[in-house]
């Protein structure tokens, strides 16, 4: 037993989303989604297994690079998915776990597949538990955020949706030095989003206009996978950018209505929109929150970035790129 | 013969909005719609026949107060629609037609509405030809600004939809003395639109959800006719704004998407948001443009439109409210 692990993962960003769930229990989705792995966009875990007789403790890095106690909700969601993980196992002892997101939490930047990924993988490094990446993507999807089953591995990924096993976990589509895409990331808002993506799960169905775009997606997904394999930018771009604007239309239109989108959500995708009108190839995608991002080729990534930093709306840019699958670290939190 | 004659008229603000049209030739809607006539944003109008030897024209009253030539297009829209309601009364003539709205045009604000009600019945008058209010709407809506046919009357005014004569007209549901409701209007972009209502009604069906809407319409409408017989804000407040942001999600996601919204829209209807947590009832609706109406009761328009005020997107305010038929008037633009 290794007793302490430390596991570092990144966000993923959806092209095809996953927007209602089939089985709130078991983590299942209504729709397949398929995503690109980051590598800017990172959460750190620390894991350290405690003396039977010791009380367990989640802690967050705060801003001077010091520990302090995680919030009593986000500390619950870390024993709940660590209780599973032990379940799952065999094996279960008090720990110490610290995390840290090198970007913004809960606004629409996949923090919680970010996060997730890293505490399972840090759970079960501290454990001296091997695991494949398909058995790390069922555990990380138990944790309640079923992007984190996509976050487990690098590079293009998609997660299948359905009843059976086959929904389960994700699987890789192509890895990360196979098409090197950029996400760059214009944050009009980093504060936490006030409806949850749980919460907009719930609701999807509510819209009139949910049941449509599910019958749309299987043309979108083929069209993603397509894309992928081709490293075709220009087939990629338009239809994420489309499914994109649509699951915002569900939730705007969901009872009652979901508004992640801001203003400043409009001004960027009016740059991208102008961003292209002048030849540049670059292509919008919004999670369930208001930053918006950016994907396009290297060539472009100076660019895109540099008009996204010139408009009053835009916060800071994040510049992310395709990253690989999660890692264990020698450097821990604490 | 009067010879010379000025109208004015208002602009009216759709609660449920036609969007597609079933026949572009004779200008018939796919929907019913259900509008209030205003009283603030006026357009005027003078029509003085010429000598058969003389050549007509359109003038257009500039920010000093001088009559100047107007756009070629916008000309070329005036002449058909007096074609057409030439041919109907079987007299035509030369003529000098002036025109000015008060309002910005083209900007969804329903300023065709406004304008081609007052130069209908300017043209009528001028000819001192009478018409009663349904022929007045029937040669309204011929000018191919469809909701220009419920212009010509005031209140609360529908026009019902189908290929039968009775989608030629529009109906007056009330008189503006049944119910003052206010309509407090955020200009966030007072620029031309650049797409028009003409295009955005020829796209329409390309939408997915267009369909959907189309099966939606009609238990809206039957609660906007309730609302309106009961003068009940909370029961219309809901379903207009309801259906303006749907209208638009069928918009954004027509094939090319059409985006009338702007950064500014969006702080809007997140102001409204605000006013209504706070209390205060008041609900949105966006014709095809940025600029976003804010209905409420008299009681609460200083404080709409001050919170509009207060907004860095808002670039004023226009504080409108439901008002009456057009009206021929004593003193001429020339």
């Amino acid at each position: 037993m290794t007793g302490k692990a430390t596991a570092s993962a990144a966000a993923n960003i959806a092209f095809i989303k996953y927007w209602g769930i089939r089985d709130e229990e078991r983590i299942l989705p209504v729709n397949p989604s398929i995503s690109m792995t980051l590598s800017a966009c990172q959460s750190r875990c620390t894991v350290e297994l405690l003396a039977q007789s010791a009380e367990s403790e989640v802690l967050l890095l705060d801003q001077d690079g010091g520990l302090v106690p995680a919030p009593e909700r986000f500390a619950a969601g870390v024993f709940a998915q660590v209780r599973r993980l032990s379940e799952r196992i065999g094996e279960s002892a008090p720990m110490r776990v610290a995390a840290h997101n090198n970007f913004p939490t809960g606004a629409g930047l996949a923090s919680s597949a970010a996060g997730f990924s890293a505490l399972t993988v840090a759970t079960l490094g501290a454990f001296g538990h091997d695991a494949d990446p398909t058995e790390l993507s069922v555990m990380a999807r138990m944790s309640g955020s079923g992007s984190a089953a996509r976050s487990v591995f690098g590079g293009y990924v998609e997660w299948p949706a359905g009843p059976h096993d086959s929904a389960g976990h994700a699987v890789q589509l192509a890895p990360p030095e196979y098409w090197a895409l950029c996400n760059v990331i214009a944050i009009v808002d980093p504060s936490p989003k006030s409806v949850s993506s749980r919460e907009g799960h719930r609701a999807a169905p509510s819209s009139p206009y949910y049941e449509r775009r599910q019958e749309e997606l299987p043309g979108r997904l083929e069209i993603v996978r397509k894309a992928i394999a081709a490293r075709d930018l220009e087939l990629l771009g338009p239809v994420i950018e489309k499914d994109a604007v649509e699951l915002h239309l569900v939730a705007m239109s969901s009872e009652p209505p979901i508004f992640y989108w801001q203003a400043g959500t409009l001004a960027v995708l009016e740059a991208a929109r102008r961003l292209r009108a002048a030849g540049t190839s670059v292509y919008c995608t919004i999670d369930a929150g208001p930053n918006v991002h950016l994907i396009c080729a290297p060539r472009d990534e100076n660019k895109v970035a540099t008009e996204l930093e010139s408009l009053e709306h835009v916060l800071y840019v994040i510049r992310d790129r395709v990253g690989g699958a999660p890692t264990l670290e020698a450097e821990h939190l604490f």
